[in-house]
């Protein structure tokens, strides 16, 4: 609390109280864990953010990367900062102790990713980028392409990357043209040279570590020279920055170039470029072409990259929501020492007496509680995911098929929720925070302005916010003839039980109500022959669906506080009363229209505008 | 339209078949002009816009204001903007022919700025806040003083400023301590000498034109020496940075110096400042301390600002406005050019087809029809209200005082709303814009980011967003027995009548039903009899008013439609219909609570954050 990263006393309770991790414990994978380690692997990452990644988080928004022709500078406290992260173990936190990992449940490791997030989400860019590009390839790469590539990551000595979009295809990654050939068979796979621009690579090109591991999206082109169309086409390579040795370190360049750095409205702790990949200003091997190495079956690289995607889902909304924790927490800072005004009414009409700090005004306190509810809700649904990896995981260990694939269900349909809804409302908490600091909020002597800027990209990378909607409504809830959807619903419906037999019976009744209008306005939706218009109102779906998830979230916790009545239960309750009462209405005028599937926005014609 | 920045036809539309301003040329104050020459002069304003103020407006925010220990430079290009728009006659634009002026309707000016603010808005501050000075000086100051200080202001020979925040005093001015300690009477009026620090100084310390006129309030000691409490003991000074010369020019420096440059988000083409007035880094006449001139009576200072403050309220409006148009155009420019996927379904399916233009997608389509309500309904507010600036004026000067007190308050009502509804929701248009252009938003290559950077001072500035909110439920709506409320309401149910006779009949009766509920609620929080707890939800109650009023106006411009189906017409209806569908209904779950007042915001504790 007082570094104002992320209340450590919140995170307690979601993880203990709420989350109810510590039967995590009770499977083999976590056995050798506990509670203290798990606080002190939070601890440890604590320290690690308030320490190193914090203080340099604004002078690596004012200094941003630069290219001086020939290599590109980074802030070297934020490559000090990076190298601090990789020292400490944590890019394997998750992973087998077989593979040098520390094994520790995806609900931890996130947690403890939270201060880091919080205090510089740029500089995240690239420990993050890196632990998903490992853990892909441990999923889908051959033992050697896992010895080459992925451990030098988990041992912190290399970097890593994801290449899909191109300046030409971005939400719709059919349209790739990057092109790969096939070279040769190596021991490290099926061996093609690359040829295409990517864009928007986070930590696409500097020196902070030794190499840096891309993973491309390429389309193998057939027998008469052409690409194959659609994203059935795209097959996925391991193109390292420089190729490996045989003793295992980075060896001869590869023909990978910075095109150009991509200046960035905020995260400008983290490299993010064009690459020019093939165009000849390397020549591995004697000659132009950027060698890659197959993963996986040729045509199956869009599955293996939602791997990494998922997960790169899940970390961009903990990023949104850990930054509406610091900013609430600086926003509340700044309240109870700010002294302005005096309250309305004959008593603070007396401009004798001393004025009275900002958040004495309700109108302070309708902002803090706002953003509470956004910040804690947002960090409760990332969370929630993570735990649902880890029960997956284990119950799949355990040989109980149908607990884990309930879990990965809900993971799956939870996902563009837990990736959206930080990011718009996260936002919307940092904007009050900007609010609640008035005019200084507005300059760069304050920290909320950059937090506001930073969490802006997060409804953009990974999947940009109407993307998310179509995943939702286009293919998640209705797969595997709602399964997912029923699940959710199922996860509710037991949630509404225990409110309805707890105090918070009003609350649980809120929530049924609108949960029972979400289930009918998805029969609806998923009734509309036409997909175009099935899909017009996808976004005000996700919106709406974002909010009673959310709804869920406040419900569950304030439900975990039991009868404690201490100032941290109090506040966690009046948040909860505010998301009930506030927050959750707002959904009914958007059921409303999604309904009848109002077609004003499909209706509207270009040359109307 | 080319330009970017206003939709000529749009503006053509508002002024002249939704407003009607045409009727105003049967007033003897404006019986000189015709159509011809309001529209020469928004096009003259729309020149100057796209061929000096536009082009600097990237190099402005990214080479802002620099201070190296003697003068403040602004980067040349924004003081050429300057210099333009005051040789441009402009800044006289609405005042009499007798001052020099072009005796033009405020709603005229307020249209012709509104592309200057879309170029550039922080360029803009300079001549906007000069207007504003001259305006008030011509109100209350005295024969000499509109002599010396007003003219060469309206001339375009020297500049204006607003001086009313202290670091301790933002929102609270009764606690502001800059003191005004009488010297002696002199031609320019009661002379006093000031002491005290300014902070947020738009236009503070520059040197564009020859001199600065800065209006700053203070107070003036007691017999005792004590400054009296409260706003009442607040009087307000005429404080040139250098004295006028017996011939009328600028001539020895005033002890008024910079204390240092603010660092803002945006807006950095405006210089803003914090000012020490009398700390003797000048001895005027011979000694330290501050020269000023008392303006109207001693204790008046507040009232006379609100002249200056109201306006620039309106003007707060029309910038957030301005940035919501000009980002709604370079979004739908984009969408209409950007290829980017294909349709969902069976055909688009096949992606050997080309991909369609963003703007194919029905969800980008719902995120431009949003910005077009915003901007467009933002941009109708505000010149319906400057229209009430001169139909007021009218009214007075033909000696019918019922019309003119009625237009006035109803000016007085809606003020709050121009102010804060379009900077909360032209900004949120912002934000969609950044959207529309997905990662390329993010970068400083295109302009959105900026606008929407630019526009989050809105809700801060000239009273912050929750101070518009106390002063509509604290005064607005009360005052003079609800008389302003009720000249509302009656605006209101007239347009609702008219559009029950039309084909608009379930518009007009969505606003009636929200009317109603306004109304209700309006009279249950008057009738709550603590102020604390009536003031308590004023925001969202401010953000509930905003909505029925914006919603007002786009049933008023579908009816000023009439039976036109051009394209223009069409996209306007769709728009207004976007309003009704989709917006208007949000005001339901903020009425419903504000119905019972519900106290989470006032009930929540300090300790329980």
């Amino acid at each position: 609390m007082t570094s104002l990263l992320i209340s450590r006393e919140d995170l307690r309770f979601q993880l203990y109280d709420w989350l109810g991790v510590e039967a995590l414990l009770q499977a083999p994978r976590f056995a050798a864990h506990s509670r203290e380690m798990f606080d002190a692997v939070i601890d440890s990452c604590e320290r690690l953010a308030a320490d190193v990644f914090a203080p340099c988080n604004q002078a690596a928004d004012r200094q941003e990367p630069q290219f001086d022709g020939e290599r590109v500078a980074v802030l070297p406290q934020v490559a000090q900062a990076v190298r601090a992260f990789a020292d400490s173990g944590l890019l394997a936190a998750t992973q087998d102790d077989a593979v040098g990992g520390m094994q520790l449940p995806v609900v931890i490791e996130k947690a403890a990713l939270a201060g880091l997030y919080a205090a510089n989400i740029g500089a995240c860019a690239y420990p993050a980028l890196t632990i998903g590009n490992a853990s892909l390839l441990l999923a889908h790469g051959s033992p050697a392409q896992i010895e080459a590539f992925a451990l030098p990551q988990l041992r912190g000595e290399w970097t890593g990357t994801m290449c899909l979009s191109e300046p030409q295809a971005g939400s719709s990654l059919s349209d790739i043209t990057t092109r790969a050939e096939f070279e040769c068979d190596s021991q490290l796979g099926p061996q093609y040279r690359l040829a295409g621009r990517k864009m928007w690579i986070s930590g696409g090109e500097h020196e902070i570590l030794g190499n840096i591991v891309h993973l491309v999206l390429a389309k193998v082109p057939d027998a008469d020279g052409k690409l194959p169309p659609g994203t059935r086409g795209i097959s996925l390579f391991i193109v390292p920055r420089s190729l490996p040795r045989a003793d295992g370190g980075a060896g001869e360049r590869n023909d990978v170039s910075l095109a150009g750095l991509n200046h960035k409205l905020g995260y400008r702790a983290a490299v993010n470029c064009a690459l020019n990949f093939g165009e000849g200003r390397h020549t591995p091997g004697g000659r132009a072409g950027a060698i890659g190495y197959l993963v996986g079956r040729p045509g199956a690289g869009l599955a293996c990259m939602f791997h990494l995607m998922n997960e790169a889902r899940i970390g961009v909304g903990l990023g949104a929501a850990a930054l509406g924790c610091t900013a609430y927490l600086h926003a509340l800072d700044y309240a109870r020492n700010r002294p302005q005004g005096r309250l309305p009414g004959p008593a603070g009409k007396d401009p004798t007496q001393p004025q009275v700090p900002l958040v004495a005004h309700a109108d302070v306190r309708r902002m803090l509680l706002a953003q509470k509810c956004y910040a804690e809700g947002g960090l409760g649904l990332v969370l929630y995911c993570a735990k649902l990896v880890d029960e997956a995981r284990i119950a799949r260990e355990a040989g109980d098929a149908a607990t884990a694939l309930e879990r990965e269900r809900l993971l799956d349909i939870l996902t563009p929720i837990a990736k959206s809804w930080p990011a718009q409302w996260c936002l919307a908490g940092n904007d009050l925070a900007i609010q609640v600091h008035g005019g200084y909020g507005y300059t760069r002597d304050y920290k909320v302005e950059q937090f506001w800027r930073d969490n802006r990209l997060n409804a953009i990378h990974e999947g940009a916010h109407g993307i998310q909607g179509i995943d939702l409504l286009g293919r998640k809830v209705a797969m595997d003839e709602s399964a997912a959807f029923d699940a959710y619903c199922a996860l509710l419906e037991s949630e509404i039980a225990r409110g309805r037999a707890s105090i918070h019976t009003d609350w649980a009744d809120a929530l049924a109500t609108r949960l029972a209008r979400l289930r009918d306005v998805t029969a609806k939706l998923l009734a509309v022959p036409d997909p175009v218009a099935r899909l017009a109102n996808a976004t005000p779906y996700l919106e709406a669906f974002g909010h009673v998830t959310v709804a869920w979230v406040w419900l569950g916790q304030a439900l975990a506080l039991g009868t404690r009545d201490d100032d941290f239960a109090q506040g966690k309750r009046q948040a909860a009363r505010w998301f009930m009462q506030w927050e959750l209405p707002r959904v009914d005028a958007w059921l409303d229209r999604l309904a009848d599937n109002d077609d004003t926005a499909l209706a509207m014609r270009d040359a109307w505008f």
